[in-house]
């Protein structure tokens, strides 16, 4: 499980980002990578927000597990995050600011999951 | 309930727009714009996709309900959901092909839900 590494790749390529996490469909984060390039207080607000979303996440879940969804995601004001599943039992979850880069969250989320289920 | 304008207007606005509904939590569709400048044949593989999405809406329109989620997006390979709350009993949803401009779309659903639902 060194999918670390996964991770701290997406937070660096996408614009915008806060952290990404991978997260068992039980609810758990197994694993996170936090943003270096901001400011403490930046992030600090959007970070609650996206502490709070993911205790929101399991009727998104629910969506992916059915199957004809790749992709789900879930916006406040203050953050929007985009969820791919990775394994019928783990997803991975980014957080962006709400400027950040949605389209190249997409598709590096896209490529990546393939990557970390390799490394489950 | 003179809607219908305002949803034509989201699907001018924004580039990759399949079509723009008016939706009770109940599932059902009070009013639909679709596009007209693109092909049939096009748009009919993402049409089917739009509508087995707005079957699943069900989860998603509970997460909007909760209050501090916005935004809720369901994503598959041919086509982008975008759902924004209108009322206690009501939400816009658009359709978007994946290469859509999705930040044009938060913007525009975020400034006509309020005008949505002046008109409910």
């Amino acid at each position: 499980m060194s999918f670390l590494s996964h991770l701290e790749s997406v937070v660096r390529d996408v614009d915008g980002s806060i952290a990404c996490s991978v997260m068992g469909f039980d609810g758990i984060a197994v694993e996170t990578y936090q943003a270096q390039d901001a400011g403490e207080l930046e992030l600090s607000s959007a970070w609650v927000e996206y502490a709070n979303l993911l205790t929101q996440l399991k009727n998104a879940a629910d969506l992916l597990k059915t199957g004809s969804v790749s992709e789900v995601s879930i916006n406040t004001e203050k953050v929007m995050t985009l969820i791919r599943m990775v394994s019928p039992d783990y997803f991975v979850v980014l957080a962006l600011r709400p400027e950040g880069n949605y389209g190249k969250a997409r598709y590096v989320l896209r490529v990546t999951a393939p990557k970390i289920r390799a490394e489950l």
